[in-house]
């Protein structure tokens, strides 16, 4: 049998760009980190470590430098878009460019001064493949866009239950009608349209929304277990934001154990925690929206403190 | 020549609390990371291993949790002491105990709801010594204080120079009349009394009155030097928080590079920078208050955006 | 259109396991680090928090480490087929099970001492799907493997270059015919059988042979880029390893730059170098085994030190 | 009262060197990461930004490659001394220079290829003062040297006991005569002589000897207490190597808990644990010479497998 190259790409990870812009005395500051992955034919500097096709990692680092300068950097949705198709037209083998970008924010404290907004992150993905390349309507035809969120760490001191679940022999946990439930947000999401009408006012808009909608339906959401929270944050997505096809969510479970004080005497009555790094729960899942298919909406009962839409 | 033992101490390192106060609906969170140090009489467990003077790491951990519900967690300062003077009180062979907490923020989102709030943290340091645990007339005699806080990231864009440095045979860097300055703030201060009227109120108001202090340093200083907004900020701590004896702070030089864009026809004034990890600046210093001596106030001239104070 | 639920999965992640063996004065230690995720007819606990099918996370945590006391801890493929066989065969909902496991080496010190191996770890993932669950004849239907190494961090201090590479506008770095290459190899390879034949032994000397491949094959190869050496490293495996498939490898390019030193009057032939940690370059592939095709062995010239195969 | 400029320091941190020798077709890796720290004459900077006897960071940056290309990079030791008596020296302000490195070990593959060491790290923090800078004679005056170790991970399965300690109403901890006692020694150490006759010679054995003397009192002292241990490693360096003076330990306790099994009808005789990450016990402690007085050895009983000394 012989012995072949199958899936490949390469590119630069991490460049850590910073915007500022000074059009006036209040400047606008933005903080990236991007990664570039290109695919396409790339056999021989495999095979033999002939480069010929291989645009240097350092310059794609180059480019998202100059790009920053030359158009400025919008959404992170449009400068990734902006930086894939520019690899895939003018690199010759190159028929997929996938660019990631990290947005880091900042609170304004001053006309140009800036304070570090924690350890959430705006992020994005875009894919151009060959078509993309050569998308002479500019329908998005050939691209994808993949916005998210991730570190964005939320808990609710109750309203949360876990009770009711399989019992096997390995089953020791306790059944509990009131526990703290946190977690560090992961989410990405979709859009039904790559080059939507709005351009940069959408992709902000569209960010703010989605992200009030997961914000919301944690927080009014009675849960008997993550993966309710976690389904009730994609439905409220996909019920509040049309432009929204699919939300991909990835919710660990940041156990938070009730602390035994009845050795010193003391009862605890949800009080006080320990707060544990490992193991933890781990709930996946992705909620989308299915043409000519019945609905499984979320239950509606009583016990939802604020409903799911 | 004998060998003996030297200093030393022992104790439980980062005991995660996390408590929650539900007087009604409208909870409160506060989540703390907690480390207690004891040291005293504990030749016989190193030489021989016997333990009759030492209380488990164990025990003090839960010590700390059985607090948090018999005492409530009150300012990291009064929780500290609370902590420390049990130790020295209580187990007879300690004379010192030190007790360092961490407290992560969070915001509210809702009645039980919040959000984790970045990286920034409240930290205090308590030591207690043998005439703190015996202290009768509760002066604080004995104990000590110290306040802070980490993880502070300031940046400003503009008005911060580096010129007019000495210069040697290894010196290759250009003066520069506009940088970005970025920092993750360091910082620790002492008290004038450990116990202060007020209490807990007073905790609370002076860690909020030392924030702003330090944060509007740095915003309101032109900087011609990181050492200068160290100062500046020490300095207006000082001026504005009389409670206040002693700043330390901790400053890293978040170098942000400008890029050389020349290569590809473009200009480059003051908009597109890369961010680097490594290696990077440290400047370290204290502002201290010095009775019957002239003082070192910083300059007050026109390059001064804010001035000191 | 509908609001739907699609691919989900949960489990508990990173159950921290340590294993000894005490059959006599000589023990023997395991370290491990195991994630189980579940997935299959979970719709309910989803729409309306119904936990009926729910096995919690914490009784697949308490099953990690009783199968650790019933069966001992084989090589991890092994331990991660019998749990995984276990949650697919036992949990009624549940249509397939993937535990990854990660192993943390320990050099031994003497009979009962051992010392923590550096940052290699050796890694499988083990799926099994609801065929696997009943594969009566134990063939291993249903079952597939994944096994890996993450963390091998090698560096070649010569003979590697990179030159010929394609030139845009936005390049600007120079050729060069000798630097320093370096990456923390991530690599995954599959088995032509699921259950070989020598069980434990088979899993054992198979890791042990890849690992050497890989390792042989980077200090060979005179690289003329670093996806000629990852593809060296998965030739390698598939000449010498007939029991292997295919192998993917994640290639970081630990960038060490050459420091100009000719400002202080200092040549630099190769001897002085930055290590850098962000940005740098990311190679991936794959090699495998394609029936009735031609090869596509690596050149074999001169400037390769050792060959290939 | 003035507010005044206390303790104070800069430099450059974290600087990345690799070093290759290159004499032969066999070369020689060394990985360094160092960190320098200057202070003397800076109020001036602090007070009023004027630089004028501020040496930029980045030439003390410079400075490290340099000095690699130009002395070599011989022990840390050396190589920290050379460093900071330069700046002391040379640079006029500068009464006190602190050098830290960090040496990441390589092991070899090849003539000129390397495996990374896991996590363990040599380090060693020089200290230069006004009178070391003009220090005639070379006899060490106003140099000292702390020698040093971190990330070495050490685990004993057996021999190890935590019984007989002191008990209070927080205390609920079993007493066990069989426990895992794993910790990472983090070790710094100081010698007789800062100038020794051997010069890289000396550095290079006797940073062999100490680790051979921490490592072996670790793994043959029976445990009562990880304080026990601590001293008892302390101890066997003095006594083994006369040239040290004292050892400074922090040893964390790496919990490894013992798995309570008997839910499912199993039984545990120590062997299947789960290792914590947080909270864990911290012992530090000196062991030191002193002059004249009579010696505290640890007790040498049947208890002890190896012995002290």
């Amino acid at each position: 049998m012989a012995i072949v190259l199958g899936a490949n790409q390469y590119g630069k990870a991490e460049v850590r760009l910073v915007r500022v812009r000074r059009d006036g005395p209040r400047h606008e500051l933005r903080d990236l980190t991007v990664s570039v992955a290109l695919a396409g034919d790339l056999a021989e500097v495999h095979s033999s470590g002939d480069n010929a096709h291989v645009l240097p990692t350092d310059s794609q680092k180059n480019t998202v430098y100059a790009f920053a300068r030359e158009h400025g950097v919008g959404q992170v949705e449009e400068f990734g878009l902006l930086l894939a198709r520019h690899f895939v037209r003018t690199v010759p083998a190159i028929t997929r460019a996938r660019v990631t970008l990290t947005e880091h924010g900042w609170q304004r404290l001053g006309p140009h001064s800036f304070q570090r907004d924690g350890t959430e992150s705006r992020v994005a993905t875009v894919t151009v493949d060959a078509a993309g390349g050569v998308d002479a309507d500019g329908d998005g035809t050939g691209s994808s866009v993949e916005s998210g969120l991730t570190g964005l760490v939320l808990l609710n001191s109750t309203d949360s239950e876990f009770r009711g679940y399989l019992k096997d022999q390995y089953t020791t946990l306790p059944e509990t009608d009131d526990r703290i439930l946190a977690t560090a947000v992961e989410a990405y999401w979709r859009h039904g349209e790559v080059e939507p009408a709005g351009g940069g006012k959408y992709w902000a808009e569209s960010y703010a929304g989605v992200r009030a909608a997961l914000v919301g339906a944690f927080v009014d959401t009675y849960s008997r277990s993550l993966q309710q929270t976690l389904y009730a944050m994609g439905h409220r997505v996909l019920v509040e934001r049309p432009e929204i096809t699919q939300v991909r969510l990835a919710l660990p479970n940041r156990h938070h154990l009730l602390v035994d004080l009845s050795p010193f005497g003391l009862d605890n009555p949800g009080e006080v925690f320990v707060a544990t790094d490992r193991p933890y729960g781990l709930i996946e899942g992705t909620v989308t929206r299915e043409p000519d298919v019945a609905g499984t909406a979320p239950d509606d009962d009583g016990a939802t403190t604020g409903g799911i839409g």
